[in-house]
């Protein structure tokens, strides 16, 4: 156990490491040279011009104007100075209602802080159990439960402040989940047209002889939402033709390239290139006429595969996106069940265009259910036994393995300093590499398990790091050993033993975890804000790899909040607090810092620096409430075990109580507030829809909504300009109909028959449509 | 441990028991006497007379007929005879499901035994071990696994049949499912017209300041729901009505009565009544003017009250039965969220009308999830703590009590044969009184729950039974103790020895086992025959009671298979024949005669006696399903707990395969087939709709539906013609449209304003109706 000097020389350490790299960051930062490292999202909406551009040449990259330097943290009032509805508009829902989790934990946490340091501290302070003891112990541990006496009538102050921290952080979580809820119902509601809104994705299209699956679709929807179906898109699989484009992607880049320089030299001598492997080797052609002709080569055997993709039934999935003409249809559509077989024709909310995961659209139910058992065992063997492969990779990685391997390392590798630097290091690098590719493992494991779209994938991911953390990072550092022996543990203890176990460990372990918020959570949030790594890299690929603007834009990369690596990590702090809230309550300010920090920190990041993949519009709330309220349960749980080795009989009892009614609190919150995260109401829809036809009287939702979901290598004609790559962008797809005037005909003109009944059906509705628009 | 010949013995016994039983009701059902006892279905449908009616006055009462005697047991056959198809129009899908449940009872269990008669036991009798121990043993014991040696290879056996087992068990039960999938799908697709077809309940009809609950509602699905909505009916709280109507019943019967006797007495003489108390004093009044004029006084009294529930808005419920104008609206608006606020403008299908339970009709959200906090703690104390207040009545009801409460016993008391008697019987009757109401206590639970139709209220209730059962009888019986003495072994216990606990012991108790299946089993099927309580019943209110043909009918008392009593007890049957399959095979035979004989014995009350209260298409059998699956899973652990005790160390880890797999089954049976029992697809509605309108295009669902949904109270006009008692008995809600042809004037016109434009749709929709129908 540290002493509270070591405690204090660790808090000075991070301290000012945090505090270095925020004045790094603050110098850093206002250097034009770093503009697109730590400004990229301005540079995306386009508000944000390059300081390459103009001024003196020096000053292009470094910033000479003093003053500038005095002001280096005003970066931080500046990231609080944006209010909440002028952040949506600028960063979106979801980045904002991640921010609430740090400022729920403020306000969870800063309250309790107080009331525990005014209540809990002296109460805890004015004992001298630990001083009598013959234990060693350090002032924290006079602090803690530690230095209550066995029996003490005064553990009825934990039990009454177990009882208020619980009502508090259940007051701030109902209160919580009802902002966002309006929040997110707002923001649904004052949202702009999108296409999501009016479609629907319908999977495990049945097979049908006779029919093809466009067809089949098409007459389903007739029949059954006649009123409603507006039109559908199948959906093909389209990898191959991906690849091409993406090939066309790479030739037009470098013709790019030629051409910026073509015209740099002013046009006065053509670029010239090999055409053998990696331009080392070959005939020496010119440049721009070598990758046109690709181009041209490539734009044609694009078409073609397109062609053979869009005539060919083999390449259709039994899957369609199917729009409505109001948003009341789909929502109808979305929430009812279609079929008498339960399996097939599956509907739910189509994510936005930018938001599929197009890989996983076709699998069917049983290979669903059949999936989802084997990753549920994959990750229980994950969790429990990753330390096997691990150890034995250790295993091999040693000295002598090395000097096996490459007899000629063996006189560098008997000097006894790179020896003991070497095992010291070797054995922890399996483990940190693991740990680094731990988050792609477990995104693997939700693709595999087959969710349709990019925010379900990151959801489930985020669930399993938070389990794998809670059982490898919490109880693992409380009960040392690996999780597989805590397991072999829990199975031969009895069910109130393990509470015991756990808690009696709990105030031992205080100074670990305060060690562990410094260097993981300030560090770390110090660390973020700075991007070393988007930093080196930006410049590296400016310096070797960035041919064009196109490539400078790539190359800022200015990433996104990774919901599932970054939501896990928060809730090990909400854990830490809630647990260590009522037995070392010395702990909670430095869990304080943390969301403060945090939260000032990824402000500035949401507001200067990422770019989201998508809007979910806050729907992950319900995971990150539900975990709050698992780690105010294992605190609660955890508590009532420390308590029962105190020998506070009379008080244990009391806080069984605690456990049945917050479990009950996150029943009535699910009831109350989750469906407005998974249903949309038809109020909502009936009310949209009625002002869009108020607003819009001669609105045509079908042209609107024609290839919002077509597969993105699709969103192109065949006749290429040489500007369109083929991939559309995160803001290309379509926000107002006026930006998709396309002129192509239908696509379903493409099916072979048509029945009578749908095409007169369309046609009449188009003549309503005229009819009523003059 | 009883030795086999005991078992012969006691089984010897209940089989002549059961077959008393059997002969007693063979020879009493063929009486005439008892004819309305036996035979109430047929009478209900109207397809029976009353042998009363003609023939000898002997003949009237006993059967003469000796050939009769002589074909004793031909009701079996009989009951056997009628095909499913016939027995669904006959008694509804409910009842042919709940055979259904003995049915797959006889499909897991006839193979199982056999297969474990020709594998299993050989296996388990070949072995000395129990010879060898110094253990008093019985011939049962040695077909069981406690004959083999500890380590010995012979458990690969019961691993692989442990494995069969499981694996034929959810063969049947996916077959199971499937069929009553399809045979619900078809029962709802092929079904008459009815009202909740074409009904949704909504609860939680927000408070309005402005409008009435009444016009709120309308404008709600005027405005959400515009195609579809076609009218409602406000729910009244009609508890006061319901008083009187019933005070008018029993005058109306008593008129009745006396006007019978008068025209028996060939209208001689006018009978005569005091007024006074039971009719011993007072003065003495003409009995036929008497009656009269009190069911004027009240019909009055009746019209009065109604009007003031129908006119006052604090009469008025937040709640209502919303219509449809098609089963596809009604389908849409019950799956759907409606308002933002999830927790107002609740849907769900309308329950029957029969099957609505009115009371729970006006309970808002948040009451509602306290109210079940309150049940679940309620129910915990009552499972485990239940003895504590019975051992309490029991230490009063002693001797000593009762000769100090009545002195003048003490002579009878303190005679030795009767003070044993009254000590040995005492203490038991406080646990049997309680074991008599455990239903309707649970019941009462469930209705405080706040279900708000019978049939889930009967489901709740019967998932509780079960639980208690479980703990109560199964484990108590396995481990002697009360349920609270258990939960504390089991929470000092470590997860893993809870199942070796019990497994261990699981041989031991098969001969109580095979007992209490006998005793409890057989002899209560062929008691539940013999109808014995409602035979008396029937007789002593024929003597004593019957007044009018009204009566006789009353008196009948048909009963219905109460499935919260019913089903529970089945379900015990199938966790001991799970558990013991692998375990003491010989008491598989128990179990499938208890099935074969309980199938014959309920298709012959099925066909008849039972009257059905409800219809609900089998909406139960998820919880069936789910209930065998829980005893799979525990026969499977337990068998991992005894296994385990015998060191057969390398079979036992196989063991864990077994329930992951059996609960990724039904997680995969529950996507697959649950929704077929939780929604109604729109498919299935589109079609009904559709050849509805092609068979009758000009039916006015309006007027069918008008008063569906009116509380039974309200359901018949304010002039009285003496022959209609208020109450609407089962069979008389409206099935086709000509049987619902009142003139009364649409119910909404009391509400005092209505706003123009639902006036004007209103009227719209009725011209509509009019030109399309000439």
């Amino acid at each position: 156990m540290a002493s509270s000097s070591e405690i204090g020389l660790a808090a000075g350490l991070n301290i000012l490491t945090a505090f270095a790299f925020l004045v790094a960051f603050a110098i850093l930062r206002i250097q034009p040279l770093n503009d697109r490292v730590y400004f990229p999202k301005w540079y995306l909406k386009g508000l944000r011009n390059d300081p390459l551009q103009s001024g003196a040449f020096v000053q292009k990259f470094v910033n000479l104007d003093f003053r500038s330097y005095l002001r280096f943290l005003n970066w931080m009032p500046a990231a609080l100075h944006m209010p909440e509805p002028e952040l949506i508009d600028h960063a979106g829902l979801d980045s904002v209602v991640y921010l609430r989790i740090y400022l729920t934990g403020l306000k969870i946490f800063v309250p309790i802080a107080c009331l525990a340091f005014t209540v809990m501290v002296p109460v805890n302070w004015t004992n001298r159990t630990l001083e009598q003891s013959e234990l060693t112990f350090s002032d924290i541990d006079k602090l803690s439960i530690s230095n209550i006496p066995t029996g003490s009538n005064r553990f009825w102050t934990h039990l009454v402040m177990a009882y208020t921290f619980t009502f508090w952080t259940c007051y701030i979580l109902k209160r919580e989940y009802e902002i966002i809820a309006s929040m997110r119902l707002h923001f649904i509601a004052s949202e702009q047209r999108r296409p999501d809104q009016f479609t629907v994705l319908v999977r495990n299209v049945p097979p049908d002889p006779d029919e093809t699956v466009n067809e089949l679709v098409e007459h389903f929807f007739l029949v059954n939402h006649p009123d409603h179906y507006l039109s559908h898109q199948v959906v093909y699989d389209a990898n191959s033709l991906s690849e091409l484009v993406n090939e066309k992607k790479t030739m037009q880049n470098w013709l790019d390239y030629y051409q910026l320089k073509y015209y740099r030299n002013n046009q006065s001598k053509r670029p010239t290139m090999r055409t053998g492997y990696l331009g080392l080797c070959g005939k020496r052609v010119d440049a721009i006429d070598h990758y046109q002709s690709e181009i041209d080569k490539l734009s044609k055997e694009i078409c073609k595969e397109r062609e053979k993709i869009t005539k060919s039934s083999k390449y259709v999935m039994p899957a369609a996106f199917v729009s409505f003409k109001t948003r009341w249809g789909a929502a109808v559509c979305a929430q009812t069940e279609q079929s008498r077989n339960p399996t097939i024709w599956l509907t739910e909310w189509a994510p936005e265009p930018r938001d599929v995961y197009w890989d996983n659209l076709a699998i069917p139910f049983v290979s669903l259910t059949i999936r989802r058992l084997i990753i549920a065992v994959a990750f229980f063997f994950l969790t429990f036994f990753f330390m096997i492969p691990i150890a034995f990779v250790q295993s091999l990685a040693n000295i002598d393995g090395i000097v096996k391997a490459a007899p000629f390392m063996k006189g560098v590798l008997e000097v006894e300093f790179v020896k003991s630097v070497i095992q010291g290091v070797l054995p922890g690098i399996a483990l940190k590499i693991f740990l680094i590719i731990l988050p792609s493992i477990l995104m693997m494991m939700s693709k595999f398990e087959g969710f349709t779209s990019i925010s379900t994938l990151e959801r489930r991911s985020a669930t399993r790091y938070y389990i794998f953390q809670f059982i490898n990072v919490f109880l693992g550092s409380i009960i040392t050993g690996t999780a597989f022996q805590q397991l072999n543990n829990f199975i031969h203890q009895s069910a109130n033993e393990i509470p015991v176990t756990i808690g009696a460990s709990i105030p031992m372990k205080a100074t670990f975890f305060i060690t562990y918020i410094m260097v993981d959570g300030w560090a770390g949030v110090a660390g973020e804000i700075l991007r070393i790594k988007p930093l080196i890299f930006y410049h590296l690929k400016n310096f070797f790899l960035v041919k064009t603007d196109k490539d400078r834009e790539e190359a800022m990369n200015p990433g996104s909040l990774s919901f599932n690596t970054g939501e896990p990590q928060i809730q090990l702090y909400f854990l830490l607090g809630l647990v260590y809230a009522a037995v070392t309550p010395i702990l909670l300010p430095f869990i304080v810092v943390f969301f403060g920090l945090a939260y000032v920190v990824y402000r500035h990041q949401i507001i200067n620096v990422y770019h989201q993949q998508y809007e979910s519009a806050g729907a992950f709330w319900p995971d990150v409430h539900g975990r709050i309220i698992t780690a105010l349960i294992v605190s609660q749980l955890l508590l009532m075990g420390l308590l029962s080795t105190k020998e506070a009989a009379q008080s244990t009892p009391l806080l069984i109580v605690l456990p049945v009614l917050t479990i009950w609190f996150h029943r009535f919150c699910k009831g109350r507030y989750e469906p407005a995260f998974v249903r949309y109401p038809l109020q909502e829809a009936m009310m949209k829809d009625t002002l869009e036809r108020a607003r819009e009287p001669c609105l045509n939702v079908k042209n609107y909504l024609e290839n919002a979901y077509a597969h993105p290598v699709f969103n192109n004609e065949c006749k290429w300009d040489g500007s369109d790559d083929g991939i559309v962008s995160d803001d290309e797809w379509p926000k107002e109909p006026a930006l998709v005037a396309t002129k192509r005909s239908n696509s379903r003109t493409n099916t072979p028959a048509r029945s009578q009944r749908s095409e007169s059906t369309r046609t009449l509705l188009c003549v309503t449509d005229e009819r009523s628009c003059p």
